[in-house]
Order: structure tokens, then sequence, then C-alpha cells
């Protein structure tokens, strides 16, 4: 089954230039995603519990979906000063606000830097522009492994030390080759999943193990031209605009959450192949907008749809 | 059947202030629109005739659509200093370029002004638009008629002294309500027709009447969400775009040929409400574009395709 | 000085056909606009009373600016249910908690329709855009007045019923003119003033008198081309965009807190009257856009940049 | 002067994976870049030049500036089949359209691939862009030569193999070590230059050697905040949009004529750094846009404005 199995290398990442974080800094923050159903005084009761605390908000979110009647909201709290430990947080959090109110909940720490694996096929344009962000250090992400059913892009993790294992996927093999990616997910101690453009479908039973954590970049506006060869598509329908689509997985194909949409305009002038090349650009930026997001932790998925905090 | 059948009153356009045209410009030009299959030499033998008559060319622009082998050319030629008379020129352009060269075209003067009507229901804000840059001259267009299915809109169509004709459609009378429309379409000599959020599908009978010559206004950046509330459907889906596009109607609905397309960005704080607000700018604009296109003969349709010269 | 000064015509506005607000609608909410010096526990203090007060909040913005250290926040509350009555909310609040806390505040109840006027010169665009709004109930505002240094614009106000005043101004009369543009707003109750490609400059001394009340829409993305003809300049330069811009009116000309800016592409194709015509329709857009956020109170000015709560 | 001068490596690209264009390709044509002053026939004469000696013309664009009464075309000929042989075409271009139409003219043949020299300071995310599609062979050029006053991308050019010079310049050494680079760009034989984020203000000499030859970058939407820091300028304007613009390099800093511009929204929650983000992605995709159609042979400069046919 398998063409080639690449051998780690230590990450050999050039000086980080620029870089919105700083891995080395000193932050010591809290970010509170949270969602249940609305109810007057929600907001009161969370910020009374932090401010009871000492705690100094950085930034406060907050959304109601009125028509859903479910209340969300993003916290990023300030931890130096805050009188319960970090270690204490998630108890002391669940047993005074989280269960009383009834919250569904998650809290993350500025000192855990998530690990991101990155599946691709053939096309390397996504795996070029998140691996330039990842050396020049704009994303707080760590990223120590690739997977695709080619071999083409294996040069291209040699030049940043990241491993790459090389599946063949093929209808027989599929449940296996999965498997085996599970495998190295687990071995690599990954959170989130990027499809950088890899052209495989994912199992229902791969896609339940990550939910709301592979990011996948769709290359038109969804539900526009769902499936392959959107472009091809787009330009037998005529239409004046093309786009790209970040969403989060699902069992149903290009169907999941979307996160981040953009658009380019085109005109008769362009051909199929112009489109592909102008939709590129597209894609990678949209599907780093996603990755952002996420990092982030500004997203949160309520019935298929994706509350973007900005 | 006709609940109203609104006298017509004259016409009472506020002083034409702004304005891209001058209704009484000494311009005088013609438009030829031109399509063929592609051959080597269609540019150099069009444009001698043009230069050995004394043609001054005030734009050209042509495209080649390599993969269906297609040729199509605008060229707007200055009449002033041109050596065959305008009441001439089809005849003597077919005889010497036309039918040697097996062109399908069209030649269009300065001087004749289109006729335009405008379909609504309940809806104003197109109308509103449409009827404004028609106050304001910026268009180069004669609107002697309203229709709708409805009444609201009679008291903006007196504002500006048009005519209004409410024709009630159901299912039982709508062709019987075709035959009127296209009774008052052929006694007001109408060259083409907006539907300006009409709300109503046009019969392939009546289409077939008018091919390329009808404009549509759909609330969606097609292919996606066709047919009844794509807001609602975008709503669902949880875009984070909503679009406009403008098409040629043809017998398939919302199927034809896209003259514009635009959008907007959304985001999770967006109800059906704001989108709908939203969109109905987008929808104006869009259209209006549209309808600029199309009155500076700009446009060519080609299997289900809009050549848009810039 | 005054060529004209016309009668006052009884509104006859269409029947509300679309629009997102129901003037006869129940609503009984207030809107509370608060800023101040950034510190602990703000949010919690102020969502406490209200909670206290068994109050239901429809929507909550903050937002802290970390370099100035300056605390925004824009709070929608039913007033449906809250103990505290409307007639007293002003004199509760400031005690129990703008005093005590410092606060810039301001609130606003759903029960008063703000009264706008609009001041134009020569161009009609904005001014169609906006009645076509007012005119479908777009919008919740009432405009009695419009004010113009010209008379070409009195046919269109009359088609709206709207009082329309032409009041030369001139060098010389400038002072005149703008003490009796002020009695005017005093006489007509007026809260904010639309300048809709007014091409005269407000004075000082008028200008003070409506704080953050005057909207201005320049026709270019400030601060470049600020002035008169902003496209020729666009055109001289051969940018690849042009802009508008809607601002909060100050002493300094086009210098004021911007609202809302919006782009479209242009090219080498472009003429002078090109620019022009597409820039009108993104001026238009771009002033309704800041009219709605103001008219939602969502806009909040600190050292010449506009918080637009979304 | 020098801190360092790196060794050559020979350079070792991945595999060609995407591209537009197939650099072993049989694809035989020329590209004519035509202006003169307008007149009639223009068209006809030219074209029939070609049609007469067996030309197949794959792409043709004409503009007349009508303001300035001046004539630009491009055309891109198929040069399988044209009885001029490749060899000769200039000399017989010239002697029967170029001299007797008194054109400004250049032709470009396919079988030049262009070498265009990079020239950074210490933001990569230009370089690694222009890198990605290099490596990718997303574009026609060869990339021989990087140029910069830091050493801190030595390491990425070296995952590519591309030679890497660092010169210090300081206000001392300026004329020297201008005068190194143009020894280098000659030594490499360097069509043209990028300035990606190169920080260094390049001497009235050094540009007139490469007149329409040297593309910089520049983080603002030009005219607006020219200079040093435009972003700091933007957030303390309070702009609702943020921009890039993508020029040739004159005398006159941020003057020269622009090729590509492009922005995108900002509110009041973007700190400096957010728009330092945010702008970073609009930079490295309007410079690509500008290098594209620098390397199509689409662009012409005149008069400070370029024409850039699509």
């Amino acid at each position: 089954m398998f063409i080639g199995l690449f051998k780690r290398k230590p990450a050999t990442l050039t000086t980080v230039i620029i870089g919105n974080t700083n891995r080395n800094s000193e932050k010591k923050s809290a970010i509170f995603l949270i969602d249940c159903s609305d109810r007057k005084g929600l907001v009161a009761t969370i910020t009374k519990f932090l401010a009871d605390n000492n705690g100094n908000i950085l930034e406060i979110d907050q959304h109601v979906d009125k028509h859903r009647k479910q209340f969300f909201m993003r916290i990023e709290l300030d931890l130096n000063g805050f009188s319960i430990p970090q270690e204490d947080l998630k108890d002391i959090f669940d047993e005074k606000i989280g269960k009383p109110l009834d919250l569904n909940y998650k809290i993350f720490f500025s000192k855990d830097i998530p690990r991101m694996a990155v599946f691709v096929s053939k096309f390397p344009h996504c795996l070029h522009d998140i691996l330039a962000r990842y050396d020049s250090g704009e994303w707080e992400v760590d990223i120590p492994l690739i997977i695709s059913n080619h071999a083409v892009m294996k040069p291209l993790a040699d030049k940043y030390g990241i491993d790459y294992f090389q599946l063949d996927v093929t209808p027989e093999n599929k449940e296996e080759a999965e498997n085996k990616q599970l495998e190295l997910l687990k071995e690599y101690d990954i959170d989130f999943i990027i499809l950088a453009r890899y052209m495989q479908i994912l199992s229902e039973n791969f896609v339940s193990k990550y939910p709301a954590r592979i990011i996948n970049i769709h290359h038109s506006f969804l539900p526009a031209f769902p499936g392959a060869k959107p472009y091809h598509s787009a330009y037998k329908r005529g239409v004046k605009i093309i786009g790209a689509t970040s969403h989060y997985v699902t069992s149903d194909l290009d169907q999941g959450p979307i996160i981040e949409q953009d658009v380019i305009h085109v005109d008769h002038k362009n051909s199929i192949e112009d489109m592909i090349r102008k939709g590129r650009d597209l894609e990678k930026i949209v599907l780093a907008r996603a990755i952002w997001h996420h990092l982030q932790r500004k997203t949160l998925v309520f019935e298929n749809r994706t509350i973007v905090f900005q």
C-alpha cells in the first residue's frame, strides 16, 4: 500500500521574522467559547464571576441567534492577576458557572500551541502558502505532519523539515489507508487537520473523529458548483464571478459549515485556465483566513452554521 | 381579469440634470455587433472596409472564444465623414462584408433611442432606481410602459408620468394575461423588457418573442439558490456572501446567460431580514449595470454565455 | 438673497411597501451608547444593573481601544418587562451607573423617530436614492426638509411632498445664508443633516451646532483626493480603483471621522466620465449605509475615528 | 561594505507541478506592443500586414486614449505558418509598418524567457509568494538573483537555490552599493526588477537604467499614505479600507504609474497589527498580479498611466 514512508527530519525553520505572535511571550491568557440556550442575565452572571475573581477581560464577543434562541460568547481573559490559578480554572468554572448555567463551553490556554496536520494531493499553492506563514511565524501553530496520496510535494515538505507520509488511497484500500492516517494523527498528537486541496473524500468514520476540526478549501462559492471540476462548470455556466469556500468538513460532501468565502470577478475573456489561475490565489487566501479564525479560537459551530467572531 | 387599466399621462420628467448622454447631441454613430466562426484575417477585412470608406472607428473590441472557435466584434463608428450614407449602410455592409464573410451581425444607429418596458410586482427598490436614472438622464432610453400584477406601484409610476397597467396573473388566466402584455408591448413599440423583481414566471412562448431582450434580476449569486426565497436558503446554508445576478431570460428559469453579478459579505450576525436589506442595494445596482451594458450595445449572447465588452 | 422659498405641502408618501421597520410596531426599546476610560468590571457592572431590573438585552456590543484605553458599549434593551419606567430611565441610570462610573452616554428610545434634513446642490443621485428609501419605508426616519443652493431639485422634492428651500450661497452672504439655514433646521426640529453632494463648505460655527450629526459623502477614498474634482485627479493619477467616503463633518474639510468607505475597480479604458458614472452608484450606496448606521444608533466618535458597531 | 556575498548554488527547483505555461512547449508566438498618435486606419493597416503574411492573430487588444489622442495596441501572433521568419520579423516589420506609421513598438518572442531579480529587506511574505509561484511553474520567468540589505532571507533563497547577495546600504555608501547592484544585474542579465517590500529608495540614476522595468509594491491605496508607515497613518485616520498598490518605479517616490491596486475592509476593531496582517495578504497578491501582467507583456506606460490589457 505505501509507496513511501519518509523519515522524519528535525524542523529547521528559518528565524521567525515577522509574526503577530511571540512564541516566547509571557502572554498568559485563557479563551472561553460558550454556547447555550438564550436567557436573561447570562452576560451579567458570567462577567460578574470573572470580575469577582479580579479578572481582566481582554476581549469579549457575544451573539444571540434570535431565531434559534441560542447564546454564543467568546471571552479572552488575562490570567495575570486573576485570582483562580490556571490549573484550577476548568474545575472552578465548571462548578460555579458551567454546570449551574448548563453551558456548552471550551477553555483554551495561550500556553497550549495547537498542532496541525496538512493533507495534500498534487496542487501545491495552498501548502506553499501555509508553509510560508508557518516559516514566517504568522501563526501560533505547530505543523509536524503532512500526509499525501502523492509523492510530488515531498521536496516542499523537506524544505521546511516537516515529516511527509505518502499513502496511496484507492477504493480498495480506503479503510486501511484512513486507519493508517488516524494512527499518524494520533502519533503526532494532532489537534486539527487542513485539507489543502486534498482530492480525496474522507469517510464518515474519519470525519466523526475530528468534529469541527477538519477544514477544507473548496474552489467555488458554495453551494454553487459542489463536487469535482467547479471551474469547468463555472465556465460553462458563464458566471461573472468565481469563488472559494473554506468550511468544516462533515460527512456530507461540501455541505459542512462555512467559515470563510470570497470571490473575484471574471469575464468572457477568461478561459477555464484563467479561472484556475485566478482561483488559486483566492483559494489560498480564503483557506488561510479560515485557519486564522480557527487558531484564534473565534469559531463556533451550531446547526451547520459557523459563528466567526471578528 | 383587469383590476385596473390606467390612463396614460404625458411624461413630465424633471429637467435632465446629469447624464452621460445628450439626447440632442449631434453625435452620429453606428454600432456593429458581429459574431461568426473564427478565421484568419477577419479584423483586417472588416476594418479595411471601414477605412476604405473613410470611417473613423471610435471604439473597437473583439474577442475570440478559442474553445468554440467563435469570433465576436463590436465596432463603434463615427458616421461623420463616413462615405456611405446612413440609410444605405445596412445594404452595402451586407453585400460587401456580411454576406461574403457569412457574419451574424446587427447594426444600431445612435439616432434610434431604445424603448424599454419595466415589469414589477411589489418590491419597489429596482423600479425606484430605474426611474431615478431615467429622470436624471443617466441612460439614453425611453420608458413609456410599466406592467405589474399589483396596484402598489401605480403612485410611483405616476410621479414620473409613465403609463402603468395592472394585470392580474393567475394560473388560470396566464395565457390571456401574457397575450394582453404582448399587445401592450407591441402598442408601445417596446424594444426590450426589464423584470425589476417581477415575481411571475414568463412562458416559453412569451420569452421566445424577445430573445436576449428580457433582462431579469435574481437575488442570489446564480447558480446558487435559483427559484424562490434565495435569502432564506442563503441564511439556512450559512453562507458568508450573498449576491445578485442579472441575466437574459430564457425558457429555463434562472438559467439564462448571465450579464452581471456581484456579491456582498455577510456574517453570522446577519438575520434573513439583514440579508434582504443588504441584498436590495446589490440587486438594484447589478440590474442597473446590466441595463447599461445592454443600452450601450455591449452584449452578445452565444451558447448561453454573454460576452460583455467593457 | 432668496430666489425662492417654497410653500410646504403635506407629505404624500406612497404606501409603505417594504421596510425593516414598522412605524406602528409595539417595539419598545432603548439604546444606550456608552464610552469611558477602560477599567475592569465595566461589562459586569452595567449588565448586572440591567439584569437586576429584569432587563432583557436584545443586543450588546462593546469594544475596547487598547491603544487609547477607552471602552465603548452599545446596548439595545427591551423595555417590555423592564422594571424601570421609560420616563424614569435616564434619571435612574444616571444616578446608579452613569455618574458613579463617570460614563459618557446617550440613551435613545424607539418611540422617538429622528428627523433628518437633506442639503443638495445640482447632482440628484444621492437625493433620489434617499427619497426612494424614505418612500419605501426602508428607514425609520422623517425627512421634513430639503435645503439647496439651486432650484433644480425642487420638482423632485415635490414628488415626495417635502418642503424645499432654495437659498443662494455666495461668499458675501454666507453667514446670512447659514443663519437662515439654522433657523429652518430649528423650525423643523431637525436632529441630523445629510450633505447629499452639497457643494458648499459649512462654516466652523455651523458645524459646531451639529457635532457628529452632519454626514457628508465625498467622492473619493479619503484621504486620497480631498477637495474639488476628485475623479479628475484620480484619472490623472491613473489609479485602478475609485471610491467614496461618508464621514461626519468637522470644521476641517474632508477630515472628519469616517463612517463608511467603498471602492470599485476602474481601468485604462475608463474616461473621467466613466468614473463619474460608476462613482455615482458608489456614492449613493456608501452614503445610504452611513445613514443606516447612524439611524441604528450604531456609531460613536472618539478622537476623529468612528466606532461602527455591526 | 559587504557583510556577505554568498556563493551561487545550482537551482534545484522541485518538479514543475502546476503552471499555465509549459517551458518546453512548442508554442511559437510573438507579442507586439505598439503605441502612436491616433489616426484613421491604424488597425486596418497593421492587421492587413499580418494577414497578408498569413499571420494568425491569437489575441488583439487596442485602446484609444481620446483625451490624449494616443493609440495603443497589443497583438499576440502565432508564428507557426507565418510567412516571415522569426529572425527577420523585427527588420521587416520596422521597414513595412514601424517606420512608415511612426510607431513606438516592441516585439517579444515566446522563446525568450525574461529574467527577474528580487530586492528584499526584512519582510518575507512577498518573496515567499514569488518563490512559491516560481517553484510551481505558475510564471514563465527565471529568477536567478535576490538582493537584500539584510541577511535574514538568505535561508529562504537557499531553499530554492537562488543566489542571494547581501549589500548594506547606508547614506554614506548608497552610490557604491547601487553600483554594485547594477553590476550584479548586468552580470545576471536581468530584464526587470521586483521590489518585494524593499525598504530602500532607489536613486534617479538607478531608476533611469530600468524604465518601466522596476515594479514596487506599496502598502497603501496610493495616492493615500505614500512614504513610510502607511498602516499607522491609516489607523490614525480611521479609514474603513486599507489597500496595496503595485506600480512602476520612477524617480518620484510612490508616484510611478500604477499597475494594480486592491483593498480590503477594516473596522474599528482592527488594531495597527491587524492591518499589517491583513495587508500582507493584499500586498503579495497585488504584487503577483502586477508581475503577471508584466510577464504577459500586457502593460504599456504613457504619461504616468499604465495601460493594462486584460
